[in-house]
């Protein structure tokens, strides 16, 4: 039989994926606004801002009722903690996707220019590193957090050749070094979601593995041993 | 008589002060560099990197200590939630500071430009914002948090001026690309302090107040109505 309590983490761990869900879509639309110069994408994008805050302080408000008024278990009590340290992330997620929106309306004011950079391939890496991460926080796996942060890797890569790409475009082409610039700074703010992604799977894995954060609690044997976490919702 | 918990709510704080020292030092250290181009403050901030994710550490572990071991109410709680989240903060602050050191790194192996950008005027200001947004922490004052949230208006215009400005010299003037590219970069990583010092603002309101996050929580006797917070540890 579930408890109250136990339902209301679970009903938490719904909320966090939804909003998952939100701000996974923000980055979509603005990549997807950003490739085909999308202006109706753009306004979704900043549309739904005011969707993702709202939801950010709904869990928050559900994580504080939960540690206010239960006393949560180590175990249980790291997994509130991580879901009020993943909304942080995804809300900011969020953010950048506003901010590459701006930016891919500041370009459509411009001609289109021709750039070495591919701002779809380094997008949908990142869309994917967010989409792993909150795979990796549904079945409370180390290895696919993991993952994500070896992507994180790969997409620090991309971000410095597209750096050097194009400053080289903004030295040799000054009449579009606005676009160079622009381009440039979305491939900054994606760099960005994937930092947040690798925030989120540091996240699970705290929660998963109580490693980092706990050393002398004294209650040492609630934490699991192996990978799979036992949250008392799941 | 002051209890064990008191007592160690009290240390939390002197911790994540410490920690806030930390990070402004940082800030402070890497907008003296870009100032006067030196090298040798670039390596301060790097190096100070590992102590500020030490201090990270550090804190994120004593309040999930005093959350495992204690039950703290609600007025302690919303203290305790909002220096994980303002720790957070303080460690991207300490992120930022890193990045601009190794912008300016950048500038350094190219030839010095006249720009137009006041990025020491913009430094200060930024570092001001993030030593009042840690003063009305330790005041547990919302008016100081909100001046804050005041100055934010102030960097984001600082901002645009600077990137307006940096993208005329860089269509206007091809040889000196880079170096406005770095300028722009930096102003933009001082703008992201910024926003940081506003999220430690909005966390003090959150504590203080118990606003946005308290709606249907049943222990309202325990918020403050006035603007003082009780923290039992203070």
């Amino acid at each position: 039989m579930r408890t109250r309590f136990q339902q209301d983490l679970d009903e938490l761990r719904q909320k966090l994926l939804r909003m998952g869900g939100l701000a996974e879509q923000a980055v979509d639309r603005a990549r997807q606004a950003y490739v085909e110069r999308d202006l109706s994408r753009c306004q979704m994008v900043l549309e739904g801002e005011g969707l993702i805050n709202t939801a950010e302080r709904e869990i928050d408000e559900a994580a504080f009722d939960l540690l206010a008024m239960q006393q949560p278990m180590a175990v249980d009590l790291r997994f509130i903690l991580a879901v009020t340290k993943i909304n942080s992330d995804l809300e900011r997620v969020g953010d950048q996707a506003v901010n590459i929106a701006e930016r891919v309306m500041d370009m459509m004011e411009l001609p289109a220019a021709d750039l070495p950079v591919d701002i779809a391939r380094m997008g949908a890496a990142v869309s994917a590193m967010v989409r792993r991460a909150l795979e990796s926080f549904i079945e409370g796996k180390v290895e696919l957090a993991q993952a994500v942060l070896e992507m994180d890797n790969v997409i620090d890569r991309m971000r410095d050749e597209a750096f050097i790409q194009l400053v080289k475009v903004m030295n040799s082409r000054p009449e579009i070094v606005r676009q160079a610039l622009d381009a440039l700074l979305v491939a900054r703010n994606l760099e960005r979601v994937a930092d947040h992604a690798t925030n989120i799977a540091e996240d699970v894995i705290f929660w998963v593995q109580g490693s980092d954060v706990r050393h002398n609690v004294g209650v040492e044997t609630e934490v699991p041993s192996d990978s799979q976490p036992r949250l008392s919702g799941a």
